[in-house]
């Protein structure tokens, strides 16, 4: 693990890290906030959307304020592997920045691009190892990253106590962005596609009875929520299969930043509460 | 005035905005955070250092809950003009992102480089002919917005009921970065530097007893301390001329935005609570 820059904010440590995966085979790249006083402190995973690095969510969600006041150690991984010889496409939604948290299959994607290995494994395994949790953990995200949260959480409840999202991608089986990836990554099957989607996990019971409850905010002004986000899929099959879901639709909010850094303290703080019960 | 984007946050309205002004000649952008609740609303001028563009602190600060708690609206302006027929220099610390807050006497400089007048006439006319003001006005700024609020307060003090400052440049008359500028924007005479010299307009008893105190934040690890900011000028001469001045050095914090989020809310309570009186 190198660390690549320290910052003291809100009275913790936020360092810039890289290490090296084996999943991905490459050089990954996440940020670290650890709280200040008493260790150790549970852990809580933030996934970023398309196009985002490891920067976006450390600079601009606003989080630490809550994570220091709630004593939480936050994670936020690169979207992607990165780097020479990692495939990738001039599309903003395919390839680097892009890797929707699946393990890919197909040509030229499936050597570097098993962002779901990546972060249930070798990122788990890196924070257990090299700060002071206490082995408790959530995730969340946005947009793609609510999808990675989501999925990786209903996929491997043994790791997550909590999971919640900011206007994620329902359920890519069926709309542009998620057939676009799951058809380059996966193969045209899509009878594989099912378990990488939300909607369609939920509806079927995976991990029923594991979270109490999964919180969703929704912007109402968010210009892909028609098209691309569909988070009515969500409340249908939460309903369908008796699993708590309060989806949250904000009004006036968009896809951007603002909206997360509005709304990122309840998050943590439904978090928090769940971490510490 | 154009609207060139919208979007809510904490409740409030931020928008990004371009104008034209007289005194640089060219377009200037801004954002303009407006809170929910009762209008009118006391105005909080942001100004940004060195590289900033309206931009960096609208992100990376985190401003906006303290702000939509406490009823402010929150202004933040580019560091200089820019575009076409605007001269620039390749260095970091002079001409376009660089503006110093000064109206520039010097060739290639003086057609455009009025950051003093556009932000104590255009940027303020704007504000209470465009937004919901009830004509009461606090400043602050980072580094060399620091320097920026701290003098455009202090030669102008019917404009400003209260001012603080992150990291300002407390000297430049006696410091790399304002030297360079100050030649550049001013000319040699360095009799014409001092009014824009916080310690020397401090030092010299300028509006002495029209701010009942002035906050300064400081990191400890800031790596431009010792050689450009040098805040202990600042409280020699406020101890000198019997203005009171609150410095509090941060221990572990260095000069980025992740400073500036951890503290602005105090920053802007300070003001709140003179902006109310």
């Amino acid at each position: 693990m190198d660390v690549l820059k320290t910052h003291v904010v809100h009275g913790g440590t936020l360092r810039y890290l890289s290490h090296d995966s084996a999943a991905t085979g490459t050089a990954m790249k996440l940020s670290v906030f650890v709280p200040p006083g008493e260790a150790p402190f549970p852990v809580v995973i933030w996934l970023s959307g398309l196009t985002c690095t490891e920067d976006n969510f450390t600079t601009k969600a606003g989080a630490y304020e809550a994570a220091a006041r709630l004593g939480l150690i936050v994670v936020a991984p690169d979207t992607s592997p990165r780097g020479e010889g990692v495939a990738d496409d001039e599309a903003y939604d395919l390839g680097q920045g892009a890797g929707f948290y699946v393990d890919a299959t197909e040509a030229p994607w499936a050597p570097h691009f098993c962002m779901e290995t990546y972060v249930t494994r070798d990122l788990v395994e890196l924070i257990d190892a090299e700060f002071p949790t206490n082995g408790r953990r959530a995730i969340l995200g946005h947009s793609m990253g609510g999808h990675g949260a989501l999925t990786l959480a209903l996929n491997h409840p043994h790791l997550f106590a909590s999971v919640s999202a900011f206007a994620p991608i329902a359920s890519p089986t069926r709309c542009p962005w998620g057939e676009k990836a799951l058809t380059a990554y996966l193969g045209p099957d899509r009878e594989r596609w099912a378990q990488h989607d939300t909607a369609l996990l939920i509806e079927a019971g995976v991990a029923n009875g594991q979270f109490d409850d999964i919180l969703i905010d929704q912007g109402d002004a968010d210009g892909f929520l028609v098209e691309q986000l569909k988070p009515d899929l969500l409340t249908a099959a939460a309903e369908a299969a008796g699993q708590r879901l309060t989806l949250r639709m904000q009004p006036g909010y968009d896809h951007s930043y603002f909206f997360m850094a509005s709304f990122i303290a309840d998050h943590l703080a439904f978090h928090a509460k769940r971490l510490k019960a």
